[in-house]
């Protein structure tokens, strides 16, 4: 059972990290902080050039950008050696903790902000607690900060308990841009693994509520188009320039209007696009950064074969060329029922928990799903559960926020099913 | 007649601002450089401040701009407390040659460069002499330094002549986003103005080409549109956002297709848009940069309230707001056919001249029209001139460059026409 | 067990009716042969006057259209008389079996055909065995001339067994435009029906299975646009037109692009549209005959309010007006596990069966829903159970075919599930 | 001078065509009517099987609607004979006056009607005056029942006066479809001609206004797009189907969307669309009948091309292929100044001439444009020439009529510069 004490630490370290969010890649701070509470914990630390495959990372974001963030880390009190280490994205972090003999169970947290900007209104309780993001347009809209406490909290529970056997906790970066999942998996550190959680707060769920596994997982993948035309004269030659935002206006709307699919849930997002340079120039270059998505594999590549050609087709209509590349990618996975009933049985167990859900249907993506995949095809099971909480705004809002009394609820349920499990797949 | 001396002269001069192009309202080093030149000449100089009625200024950027723009200035041997003064981006001069009685003659240049990147090939000559542009992605590709050195020429030459009368030249600054015509207009000191003229290099004709007088200048508005929806998880909840790229995407292609107009000719650009923040959420806000012309004020104004109509639809289409912002406009204008008797004339007797092409069609629009009208409306005369020149590349493209012999005859057949202009209004 | 004969029987009268295909509420010759049929039966017929509540009819064609098919089916040997009854499209008939006291059982089939061209290709059997569509641009390309003959068997089996009860056989016009069902269920005489069956062949499913019941039927309704701008000479008027063409495409583009939604399946479809008179006219009116369809009531009713904005939008875009017409609907319904159970034991019975699926989802949409939903509103059960067939061509196209060896399964099962119905029904 | 009982002959014949208006290559009443008018006259008649080069004709319809318009004026009392030997569609006459030596004057008339529904207002004077268009969909929309009136006015008043030479009028079929113009120049029968007059009445001028010469001709040409996708079911299979009615509607706004030309004026219309045939089917076909024009010969094949670009994109974007046909053409014509003073003067010499416009542009397109050059390629000399006339409604609007005072006006003026330009070339 979690103490007070425990439930003002985490709080407080959920805090911290809220006040600087932190995009794909660029979690250095994130990362040092992490690393400093592990110090005082009886683990091993993994430091992301170690954990991660590196070529495997999908998503980076170029160096300015890398450096331009490591450099904010190194206007606070994280320790710079530790930043050093990182330098070019290699962020994130692994804690080990070996209690001898028995099984080995992982636990899977994301660390990532969004690139959002928070509300400054009154009413948003991190702006009126004071802890609102100092990172103007990123924000923690999505709850990594509370799942980065709860894993340390989780950590540092276990530890102090009977627990035998190894316990993995992964402070995964990157999984907004679905870009940490996979060097993760390459990285190795999970080929022993027997049983894995992850975790995610909120979604659907209140305060109180715990969801043994999800399933249904959107298979992803990110697409991004470049357009490239002619410029010319607006007004002197409106004829002479090859139109790229054209083109690309074009590409928008006709990627929002492939066919519904049958078979299954389908997706498509023109998430961020732009193009040209002034208003008298007919633009020369234009670009869509997009996503698609499907509930199986197969659909998805439905979505991906017909984004490309969609956009081909409205690069020539235009007399432009388009190059697309294909960025980051996750696949689906299924939570398995072993570690939904571990789940399920440590909630049922828990006075704060007043309502279970075993299994839902996970509507969004998630790059867990490489880890997940990764253990299951190597014998071990996965479940990936839900920690309901409150939140006056929903996930990616500029409101979004969540209920700390839900932290030490998902710091105890998914301790006690890790040392269950420990247990039961001892025998 | 222009010596070789003048020649080289003109070159260093139109070498130098070309190698540091800035756009319109951060012509800060530009303005230094000419107020420079100026000392060293019999004419009293007015700063931006004095000269320019601020509040009608248009296409000022964000401050964050201006200042980024007059740093890169201060980093220059330019005089710093020239640049103090102009701070804010109260750019360009007008120099004052006072030659006693006689009627007060005008010339106006522009001197602003445009935001595109200058070829680094090594034919484009620019490149091959070492006067490539310094700042990435801004570039002189429309012959303002040419204009500015032709402007200095011009009063050099005069100021040695047995000119009488009055010669102002101004040095207008921000042309390429119709922004500094109104506020020099607005000014007041070409109140008194008996005759005014502006001058173009290029467009259409070679090196040793003059024109007496365009007409037909294409009315132009600039239109700054702001789509506001609703951001939203794109794979979770696609249809909880309100899509504002769809909805910009839905106007881009729309007001392409807006009707041509039987009265003649009209043009619309949506040259600079952009929308979204990540893959993942349906885009919240949205943007274009355009601009529409016409053939006639009316023209222009069919075009402006089509392209609303357009926006304001679009919006509504994607549960949309928009809003519009009206930025800067200039209208129409005709050359008097006084002085382009004046021009062709000076042609006529000018050796480096092969060619006279009496008047033509003006295809892009401009804000000389501004002063042109502003000096008409108060019975004094106008026209808007060419000296041709060779250029390997198009207007506004990455290999623009002029032929700098056209330099001199620029500023003899102008000095000559405007010695001629002021003795036969003597008369 | 049907007999050869029986089987020869249902070939002859499918096939009669595949040649004379005719479209909702044209049903005139398929109707009269269906009555003559009857008569020769022990059963009360009910013609479609007295059968249907007239004004609850969806998708009536003109009265031109109308008068057009009644004179085609004048033209065969159908019995005048009963055309005459019909005029103004009131088709379709009911057939009453009564066998004295026992429970109301309801078996309901579809008549009409699809306006489709069918395939001329030698290797399309219909045309090989010299059953082809007579009426050029229409054709049994969804099985309704199966159903049809399933139904007339099914009245012939159980006539001739122990059958205690009464049985209805509903023989429903206008499905394809889903106009039938509406009228029939207002009409009353499913007010006492215990049990309902209505039947589809084919689907994705080959001769010898069987499926007990359909559930997640998709909510449906038409929607018709007619998009009125103004005619102008195209060469010298351009601008002096109000283009509904324009705005239609606008329409179109924009419909297909509405977001998914996030709590199940949705659908638009464009399917018939059309604008203009002639090339050089710029287009003063234009059509979308249209639909959306989804998972549940208010997935159709979101795809609805955003299928009326986007035409309202694409309206005033183009400075047109458009005026919406609200179709045909139905809604979603799901079937009764007591039937399915039914349908299952029937089948599980059945030597010509091989492959039983108890439930399926129904991946389109049904008026039956409109008898489903009144027969189980008052009490009774319903499902809505398929036979399968092979079927070279998908349904609606130009090739689809039935095999006919489907038919006598289709007889067997479902007379077999309405006796032991009944008999269970008594208990 | 045209006498009263000239006039009345004018109207009584304008108004019997306009009562029977037929489309392009279907005017085979109203040749019959212009053939038994001239019978009455000292002329050889040219029936359309010897004047046209058949294949060179342009835009002409299906056998089915050739025949039915073929039948609709065998119920008239118009000559069998004559209309037995124009079946397909070789419709027009040429009249030849033979008048010895001299000059070989032509003077061409159109003769087509337009598909489009007649005012049936009482204020429009046609339905008040009861000779409104009695075939529903067509109309004399734009005078060409007028200009056949004129062009036999003009026979009878020149061959009533001292004439010497031979004067060719040529009631030339299917101007609307701009189909008639190249088979009659191929025809052979202009080849001699030594002087060239067409007339149009109307466009922007008042009754009492004569144009001597237009200009300008817009480049025309009519391109026919079918798209062909693949049906499917719209509910059940969103996916299994290739949109053709998507396509066309991307092409539709892309068509509209193509860039402006800095040489002058372009046009494009998709004048006429359909596609689909219910709304549950996913469209397997759609067609556009379009057309473009251009200022030049240039600018009309720069439109082509970009058409034709914008199509086969739209096309393979959603999966379909698209044949495109070209249909008929013509290209731009000068009216020659000499032809322009008869005009003038001619018209200066008439008493119920109040305005004379010597030339302007002519805002649309005409296949008169081959006749004119044609005769100029062989020496001669051509004018398209313009006889003012009040008319309440818009050309090819509802209400277009005209001001049958301007009938005899265009007779008279005409007749005059003939005769004059007959004795100037003898000379």
């Amino acid at each position: 059972m979690a103490t007070e004490r425990t439930k003002d630490w985490l709080v407080d370290v959920r805090r911290d990290l809220h006040r600087r969010p932190e995009p794909g890649w660029c979690e250095f701070y994130t990362t040092a902080r992490i690393v400093e509470k592990l110090e005082q914990m009886p683990v091993a630390v993994t430091l992301g050039p170690d954990l991660l495959d590196a070529d495997a990372r999908q998503g980076v974001p170029d160096s300015a950008t890398l450096s331009e963030w490591l450099n904010r880390a190194r206007e606070t009190d994280a320790d710079p050696d530790l930043l050093d280490q990182m330098e070019g994205g290699l962020t994130g972090a692994l804690a080990t903790l070996d209690r001898g003999d028995g099984p080995t169970i992982a636990l899977r947290v994301d660390i990532d902000g969004l690139p959002r900007t928070e509300s400054a209104d009154d009413g948003h309780h991190p702006t009126a607690e004071g802890f609102r993001s100092v990172h103007d347009g990123h924000m923690h809209a999505c709850g990594h900060d509370a799942h980065t406490a709860i894993g340390l909290g989780v950590l540092q529970t276990v530890a102090e308990s009977d627990f035998e056997g190894t316990l993995k906790v992964v402070f995964q970066p990157a999984e907004e841009v679905i870009g940490g999942g996979r060097p993760v998996a390459e990285g190795g550190h999970l080929n022993d693994v027997d049983a894995l959680f992850a975790v995610h707060i909120g979604l659907t769920y209140p305060t109180g509520t715990v969801v043994g596994g999800f399933s249904d997982f959107l298979a992803v993948a990110h697409l991004d188009m470049e357009f490239t035309g002619e410029g010319s004269h607006a007004g002197a030659h409106p004829n002479g320039g090859r139109n790229a935002v054209q083109a690309m206006a074009t590409a928008v709307e006709n990627m929002y209007g492939i066919a519904r699919h049958t078979d299954g849930r389908t997706r498509v997002n023109a998430g961020r696009v732009g193009g040209g340079t002034a208003s008298n120039i007919i633009p020369e270059e234009a670009f869509i950064e997009g996503e698609v998505r499907g509930g199986t594999t197969e659909l998805r590549e439905y979505m991906r074969r017909r984004v490309t050609q969609v956009c081909e087709s409205a690069a020539s209509m235009h007399d432009c060329s388009v190059s697309i590349e294909e960025g980051a990618e996750a696949p689906s996975a299924e939570s398995d029922e072993e570690l939904v009933d571990q789940i399920a049985r440590a909630a049922d167990a828990n006075e704060r928990v007043d309502s279970i859900v075993r299994r839902d249907e996970f509507r969004g993506s998630e790059d867990a799903t490489f880890l997940m995949k990764r253990v299951q095809e190597r014998g071990g099971l996965a479940t990936y559960l839900g920690i309901g909480t409150d939140h006056p705004g929903g996930h990616h809002s500029a409101t979004f926020d969540v209920d700390e009394r839900s932290l030490p609820i998902g710091v105890e349920v998914i301790s006690d099913a890790i040392r269950s499990t420990a247990r039961d797949l001892s025998e």
